[in-house]
């Protein structure tokens, strides 16, 4: 007797193309295979609390209650930062916030649902949550999710083609009015230890400079080059600053603003112009994209990106090769143990061929 | 003898719509006029001085120049904030700034150039100016901006349902990811002193709370809504903070930061997340949309209102009627002296429809 | 005893909005008014057979229910043209189609739904069966649609907007690929008998040619500003036509087409472009957009206006004013009789302000 | 000495992409190399005719006149199908047409210009041409260029994305009708000979059925998916037509057309929608895409890929290796001789993991 049971959940940020990952499992799962599929809410908190429900609960996935998700922005089952079964953190009757591991709970309610296997869509802390529940008899297949795209496991995940098509359009509407208006305007783009949003978007979006996590920058090169180009009569200048930007030699700003009232809203973008306004003296303008990045209906790429893991997640669950989590290599959809999946992140490479593509078409990285 | 060389100009902030205006006032003035039209660059720089150019100098415009203008963002001419021909900022030997009256240069140089007839696209900085050369002798045509549709003498200004659009659109991405994860967000949209961008958007977007220039807000409000939505089990929420929205009494904050390194950088919807975060014992996310709500492709009701004002402006020039100003009242296009246009701006009542809209189908103020 | 459970209903062709015009409704109706409010599927479909579920059958509908539709197209109560109750059609078992009258069917169920006001939103057919079945005893408030904006009373339907927007982006792109190719294009767009939609995009996305149903065109005018415009290098040319465009002197190959094998599927665009090909010695390449005009995520301005009329139903219901419609007039929201309201409708007027823009800036209407 | 000036051209259809090719190629060309870079006009039709100018004429481009291309459709260079100089075709003074060699004339003019290479920017007849004046001595270099995505010697061209992502747009917005109406839509999508844009789009845009080239499709499965979906009370339909899928056996429709008045202008969409309606008794809604899908903004994807072709590109010239054109090999860009380039193409395969994943989400192909 084969599997007839399958559950299915999302973990960590938000990213478009969760809900087309949920799209194609589904639709195959009872297409394909035949089975009950349920949608686990918020994470394993709908499996740490059966009785958990923000704001619907589990529900039971029919191909009517996916007909129309896949286009659409965040994910129908919700999904959580804070939901580790093995570091729970409940809060008790003083205020007072404690850590247990409800664990066991977990596996008591997999049991009690009836479920004989569970499709664990998230990032690394998901995966790593994955691997531990596998080790307490939960059989998972895994869905790898970052909008970064710094998975080394896959050459590419779904989201980042539209968080970077998000920051290309930013873009193009500063330096519309940047060159309408003479100004230097900055667009702080998501990334905090990777940088490939800005790269791209950056590239795509025709920014005169680009700052990554990867590559500390200083500021005297943006300045020398703003010179330049006035000089040249070009007076707008359009700078991408991933969140995750720091100044080489570290940033001084970042431990002054730490120990004052507001250590985390001003953001690497806000820095960059505070320092760099007085050097050119020009007054900067900031836009923060934020959270935008990560909402919207999915790219077609995203779409069908996140359609194959999920079709793939299914059939990998048909044939009972748990502890392994779709990738994309070359093209194809296959499959790498999870164990392996979440040790290697990537990031942008210095001397990688699209740095140097930004340098040839003369793009500043403070460097 | 009539009309036979005009010249054009945009001043002021840029705005959605500046391109179709030139597009409009090029096309009627040569077709239907046969004008030569000469697009003067950087607002008044461009006459103040003939030899400035960036990045191209002044241009004859021709129906190929303006091809395809009308769906750009931005103005091929130019645009500026520092060109009060009487109060003119030079910059001396000694590095020190002193303001100069080069009035009559420009009026010098429109004579040479041959020119009959001025139209000035522009806020109400342009407008005063122009008044002033209508007194020094040249024949203006005004054609009014502003982003915020705050003159109270058209019923709308073009560029104001672009920004709006591009507001919704990031408030529809921001919903999204809020839904699926739980979280308080903010964006801040703009609007110093009027807040008709961050009512429309709210509205359309689908806000829990709209904070306004025009009603000073208290955090407790917002609180408790945040807190009774938590009741109910929705525990997100989204909030659009105008950039020149206060709290009640002031604002310490404000004056806090004046004090300090960056009086300018840190936004009202940073502000308002700064102080509302500690309160819901939550961690808020910002987003800060700045100038991309100036740029980009114009909607089609800001093209359409942009060329009808354009066309407008080229007939008040056939006509002689200077000293006019283009309008739209009740649908129809038509022109007010430029004297009464600049007098009144229009604010978002707190007592008016669309609030009260708004307020029935639960949105909170903070008032 | 007042007001305490009223259904909603959409009824007639899809148009954006709809969605938003059901979000105000309910929320104005459960936070403001405390009622509960069913949704009925299909139009009257929902009243006349209470076991009637395609897909999901009629709905309470309830904050939690309404989340996030503001920004959907279609209508989550679905919608039909096959449903009047006076003249409903039934297939017999000898699969023959006869008309009965099934309005006391659709009285008695919402009698037994407990339903004490009804709230219609649709277009002229869906007005015209709201006005017998208040003649029935049904308590109705009316909510006008037609995204022609082809209404008399009220300046402006919901939906439009978005269907003006979706076009004029279609001829951006055409105008690209026009420009770099060469190519005379033409796209058609919605309209039968009102141009509104057709003269609004053209000049919005800058067609060089507009064709609409209430000018009759003949292609002479229109090969000879090909002619001209090649003369001047300018070798290619948009033409929007109207699917109701018509010859002058009717349409020879209308009756054609009638008389053969697809008397529906060839549009005007299409005919046009047969016609005008072996004129001007050139392949024409046709795109015919049809109903994505009317799906997809409404624009902010139809969004406002649709939460708009939503809240002025509720508010019409709870004041008792049945037999009215909700309406737009010089920028409020009011209501008129619905017996005035499907009386009038609104035509492109020939020598209204807009067409003389449009010819202005040199648009040939082939007049 | 090596090479100071250097001509860059584009032919055949339009292409998203084309303007950030010429951006990369000529910044790098500039800022790397030094060179100056001159723009021909209508592809070969610049070399052809010195003289010639619809409307520009030869340009050269400067840093200036590339600012801002990146992110618009067409090109700024124009193209043109009708430019092979070794089939020239001419109109002699008696209306006839001939066809005449002017590749001398073209080699003649490449010298007179100074030029030293040649950067050819398109699809398998210039390249085909391209091979053919290598071998009259001009230097080429070869950038491929198809908006179908059927090259075999690149693994993606620029275009497909953007092509796709508005084919999914409009279906998106289809799908929302579709639902709402209980309506069964057909959307014509480009690809005459492959059916990748259809094939993606389709999965993308959540098509119930996609018809392909390579996959002749029957009208029965078809009509028996739509009467199953019916009897599970889903209504509506949305199905992708390839321009160039065809029934199993032939077309007798296209015959029965070629025969008649327009064999060109009804497509394979309209024809389904002929047939397919009285076997589902349904009157069937048809959108024709056309050109939209040539024009418009690049996606980010497409946008960055061109730009490293147009880097690529200079390199090849600046290393001398001449004959070769770039092309982008599991995420590399590298480079393949020309004549190998145009020798193969590619096909959706009906066993490939694409379809499969299409059918297994259960998604039909008429097969």
């Amino acid at each position: 007797m084969g599997v007839q049971r399958v559950a299915i959940m999302t973990g960590g940020g938000d990213c478009p193309g969760l809900n087309a990952v949920i799209y194609g499992a589904v639709r195959v799962g009872i297409e394909k295979y035949g089975w009950e599929v349920l949608g686990i809410e918020d994470a394993t908190n709908g499996l740490i609390d059966l009785e958990y429900r923000f704001p619907k609960g589990n529900q039971w996935l029919t191909l009517e209650s996916v007909r129309g998700i896949l286009s659409r922005g965040g994910t129908i089952l919700g999904t959580s930062n804070r939901s580790d079964p093995f570091n729970y953190v409940t809060t008790g009757p003083d205020g007072k916030e404690t850590t247990v591991d409800v664990s066991d709970k977990v596996v008591a309610n997999f049991q009690k649902l009836g479920l004989q296997a569970l499709i664990s869509i998230g990032g690394d802390g998901s995966m790593r949550i994955a691997r531990k529940l596998m080790d307490k008899g939960i059989p998972i297949v895994g869905v790898p999710k970052t909008i970064d795209n710094d998975l080394a496991s896959t050459d590419q995940t779904f989201g980042f083609d539209t968080a970077v098509q998000i920051a290309t359009e930013a873009l193009d509407r500063v330096r519309d009015t940047a060159e309408s208006h003479d100004r230097v305007m900055i667009v702080e783009v998501m990334g905090r230890d990777a940088g490939f949003i800005a790269l791209h978007a950056g590239i795509a979006g025709g920014a005169d400079a680009i700052l990554l996590p990867e590559i500390p920058y200083r500021l005297e090169p943006l300045a020398e080059m703003i010179a330049a180009r006035r000089a040249k009569g070009q007076t707008h200048c359009v700078i991408v600053v991933a969140e995750g930007a720091k100044p080489l030699g570290g940033d001084a700003s970042v431990l002054e603003h730490k120990a004052g009232a507001m250590p985390r809203l001003v953001g690497a973008g806000t820095r960059v112009a505070e320092r760099l306004g007085p050097m050119i003296k020009a007054e900067l303008r900031v836009t923060v994209l934020g959270h935008i990045q990560r909402g919207g209906s999915p790219s077609n790429f995203d779409r069908i990106l996140a359609v194959r893991y999920g079709q793939s997640a299914a059939d990998l669950v048909a044939e009972g090769r748990f502890g392994h989590m779709v990738a994309l290599r070359n093209g194809a959809i296959t499959s790498v143990p999870i164990v392996e999946a979440s040790s290697g992140v990537k990031r942008v490479e210095a001397g990688g061929q699209l740095v140097q593509t930004a340098k040839a078409i003369g793009v500043c990285f403070g460097d």
